[in-house]
């Protein structure tokens, strides 16, 4: 169960508002680096947890910390579009290029919420929730966390670097620390489930003997040449200290593949029923269709 | 550019066709820890790599890898689909029990495509290609690898254990074992980064000492009675060794918002209109709205 | 600012779990009806709420409990999940009549999830976003609440009569009872606001005088043999009182529409571009294209 | 069956074309608050319509005059569009002020459509239909109607405030009018149906004793300081005459939830299914698992 | 402007209500080879025709038929819906096997609608107006209509071939027929545009001497063998006329891409700022970044 | 199994990067007339392929030079982005009229990829694979892939009409001459099949006696006056040869549709319950009911 106390976790100020930077703020808020994002993603895999009940609690709790991000970058959004043109004339009016604002702006921050926040990146495109990561593995799922973070200090960066409004400034200096803590403390979680070494090959609770072992260490070659783009990865020991790297040119195993022929009721084209290749296995099940 | 020469990488066979775990690979091909998903995932990662060539080759590399995958899965979607009831009533006389094939099928299978894959998911959701993460900062893009890599293994154990066909066994654990690598690749990656310590925080390009260092490593509380879920997180060195781990309760910083009250033309009700609530920044702008 | 206690508002029980049901009760989670959806919408009109702010409040604090809602879903879909067949194999021993249960789930619920909720409708489609309403005008959106909570309580219902789990039916009992209070309470608002008298037509700050009220109150017919569907929208006082019903059959005011002739840089068979109709219009702008 | 003559429900006029303005327009087509939206939802609710036949009639003939709607605003994009710039070069010589024109323009109006309607959103977002609601209850489908022509009324008026186009102005006030006529007609339906006291809650098949009545008038506060944001909803009578509004601080009911651990072949990491917590559900069901 | 009369094109009958089939129903609602995509496809050609007038009357002929055949559709869903389990137990009663019925269907038919029709898919997807393909050019459209008639008629047929109620064979005997009409109509365009040699290449308004006429008519290889899979489209002459189809083996008329290293404020790892490749792109426009 | 050698098909050069064009270079990239589509379309008409060997090789062939288009086009974005202004005031510096480069960009050029091309349109919308159209009928796919290529072209040479960049003209001129190439090979295909008079109607596998033929070459007319848009479809000989063109007014061969009323436990109103109307189906079925 949830509460609040309606106030900011951090405080937002906007000196000059800037409705096309509003429109850049989204990508924060709804973009798939977003706030939402990492607020459900983190609340879906605290309530689906299994297994030690201290990770439910402690994504539970920054879940809940990612909640209040939303609140502070929909608020800026609104800020930053206090003056924004709702006219097509009142903005050349005010702006001697003529024009320039509404083109930069999210139009629907006009037309669909009245100058205010949609859940939405910076393209107008809805959050799906597709990107909540949630797979029931939870070394996974902290890898996950660590590259929602990673992108998302990233765009924070980006935004900072795109403004110059001290308000805004600060705002994001905050959210950035934030990420810089959040990045650590799933590295964390990492290194408590034993480091790189025990939670590696992801999900280790498969007996590793039942891969093709053969190919578990082998950066292979698609370069028509034969040549090999040579690193870390195709040389020395494996980062989980179970293999040697190797490198080698991939050959195919496996011939063309060979299909059934259309059966006469699938709504293939008579040309293809007639003249298909014939497959082992249909031959085989060829009396149960 | 790319070639081909239309051979599979590894054998495909099906003894026992079944078209309800065809439905369950198509979440390996068109599902967000699928194969479309990390063959564009590296591609894209490839084709905007700025920065030191031997990157952008390594993953064009393993992108191409990563087709073949593709192709594979799709194979092994049509085969098991090559005894698929196309009627419900030659499933009636084939299944004593009256349907069970038809129902847990994807319908598509059948009405769409003529018994062959779908780029889409177990669901028949199509893969829709915002899950591309293909960041511009190799580091996060890196992490986004290791985590395409985990949860695509652990969805291929999970088509393991649920499946008991050696042929489709076997093609398993062959894309096991490459998920095995390819989380060992990405990784090695990082590692030839200068590992965690370099790494962070992600981007390592923004100046630290501009985001609200209180705030960098420090696990905050938003658990109504003030206790902190401890962890590795809360206490000790951080993984990047340039701070120490704290925890605190979160208390908010800022205040309630504020927005300004709507204006005439936008939009709202009248009764908003008249009674809002007056925004400081609303006065200093006022002048232009 | 948000905080929790992660314990759930009401208890979540299931003494027979049954997966097929956890697939249902998806919708409850992701779909267009359930709470992902109002948890975020309300969150919204608060974020962006201009105007009186006991708004902003009353929905700031309902939107949170709505977030608690999610969680005892999620938690019921999970208990649902307990003992899911894992493997085809799994399921035929278990069920006399061979694959009935994996047939009716939500794949997903294995593959990616590891037997725990998905954000995503009971076939699997992911929620987004674009179902957040939040237009800025306070009486539109309480319109739309209603709508969210009275589709929301439909779904309850439909699942509560699904079912005969004793517990699942206490939880849904006590979700029913929450979407009959929130029903209550947006038509409260609107109570407070005026009435139907007072806000209509919504926005009520457009002068109606600009608009072509000949066609304010009048039901159009559109059907081919001129008769009019009659009812208390055909005769009568208007809801606003400002106004008269009226019905008419539909009869076109403009002509057929006249574009231009394709340009010849625009991408159109030269046939088109050749032989078009002339616009009015273009003719007058001809000098520009 | 449906019939047309081609011709438009009212004239659709464009004195000065403008590319950016029609990008503006799409909203009203395939935005959420657009005509496609409305057409399909009444037209769906039509064909679902159970119960008294006069209200599929009343429905079907609504949305066949919501199909000539948005033939007249893809009309009012087509010709807002006759001169638009189809190249950077052309339209820095007709614009002293250089590519602002296509800046905000919707570039696929250039790209995919030769200067014509999408049916999307002001962003270029395609229109989807889950956006649809035909909830097979009609007094919840009423409401949703109230909805889709509050947000339509209030984006038209939006669109009439940002343009000064005379002929834009005049179609506007028709679609605006038609939206006014549009809330009340469904509103009508809800008074036939008894009003807000008969109709509440929906649905009002379901027996109300089956809830959980302590909870059905009950504004639960969730203010993590205990207070309450009080109104209309917190005392006095409710909205359907049945129970009388109360306001209380929400308490967990329920207690922190349990699930239990991973099963061996789930896909968890092994920590998670050694150290997990017991469920006492599973203890009950293990011997199925 | 459009009208109706409320009555169905073609008689729609149900002997045996099947909620299987009406899932399987739902793909020529809502599926990408479905009615919506037509009736919209169609009209939004027609609302977008510039060039002779006649197309657009028969475009929007047309549309106005297919909406006709959503309405045939929709009830045909309903009508299989009319026994449809309500509940698990119901189900559990009145099917022998358990479950079978319920499985099958789309949950939404209960959950969602309260057993009516969907603008949705087989699998329960939502159409999505990104399919209305109308691109200005009246040849490609034509061409796009052909294929959505083409693939209509293939999930007609697949259908007809699934269900042997005489009601709904009859049905789909209708809409088969008309698809073949469709097909037919619109390769007859086709034909008075002057057929393959006048409309080919698509758009043949651009004129082909700015294309790099040596790659025209080449099939280009990219087995890596250097074979070359051989039909009437390596040899002979073309479909125009104006070339003679060749085949060569494709090789790389480009070097490998290089770009410029990321620039300082953009976000990338420090790493690849300095060790970047350098672009001689770069070079000349440095002194702008 | 897939190769590369890293190299581009053809140059990409850019002599004026220009990030506004970088954005409509999207379309070509994720837009449905892409180059995204047309290689997974070709790819999975590949994999799915049953019938003669040869036109799985033909498809899989040009699918893989399908890739590499999307690397030239991916390579096309990224040096037009070279120059772009990541800051609201380093752009102010560069461009005298403030503001207009940012304006017009995808913004996610910037805080989403550093400077480099994503897999969506020039609206941001992510490509979706549901635009991968591969039916399992040949003709059928031929038909769309004459489409694509049709609509690609159209959208290549839009982008051509567009530029003036003499490097970007170059590569699009390039792309044109393999479009043009593609459609002749489509087309190609369906001659070798027996051309327009075998393959029609599409599926030729489906007995024409079954379908009702009265209305398989009738262009059937829903003008509300009765007339008839007359052309090449309404008259003379089909396509097919095996019908004649008629044309006639449509009229409703069927009644009102009669749905039952809902049922108790279905989640509608009481009102509808009580009152509805009584289907002939429904009696028949009602003991099940």
């Amino acid at each position: 169960m949830f509460y609040t106390d309606g106030k900011l976790q951090f405080p937002v100020r906007v000196e000059q508002p800037n409705p096309v930077f509003a429109r850049a703020l989204q990508q924060a808020i709804g973009g798939v680096e977003g706030e939402i994002r990492v607020a459900l993603q983190y609340m879906f895999q605290a309530f689906g947890a299994r297994g030690p009940a201290k990770y439910r609690d402690m994504l539970l709790n920054t879940a809940t910390e990612e909640l209040g991000h939303i609140e502070m970058l929909a608020t800026a959004v609104a800020l930053n579009l206090e003056n924004a043109p709702l006219s097509l004339q009142e903005e050349v009016s005010a702006d001697a290029v003529g024009g320039a604002v509404l083109n930069g702006m999210d139009m629907r921050h006009i037309l669909s919420t009245g100058l205010a926040a949609l859940p939405s990146d910076a393209n107008g495109v809805p959050f799906d929730c597709s990107h909540v990561y949630a797979s029931g593995n939870i070394a996974g799922d902290m890898y996950a966390n660590v590259t929602a973070e990673a992108t998302g200090r990233t765009l924070a960066v980006r935004l900072f670097n795109m403004t110059d409004d001290p308000g805004m400034r600060e705002m994001l200096s905050f959210l950035i620390a934030r990420d810089t803590m959040h990045q650590q403390q799933w590295l964390a979680v990492l290194e408590e489930l034993g480091g790189e070494q025990a939670v590696l090959p992801i999900p280790n609770s498969f007996p590793q003997e039942k891969e093709q072992t053969d190919f578990s260490y082998a950066y292979l070659g698609h370069m028509i040449d034969g040549s090999i783009p040579e690193g870390r990865w195709s040389d020395g020991p494996a980062m989980d200290k179970r293999g040697m790297f190797t490198a080698q040119a991939s050959e195919p195993l496996g011939d063309k593949p060979v299909l059934a022929p259309p059966r006469p009721q699938s709504g293939a084209q008579s040309e293809q029923i007639a003249k298909g290749s014939a497959s082992p296995l249909v031959e085989k099940i060829g009396g149960m269709i």
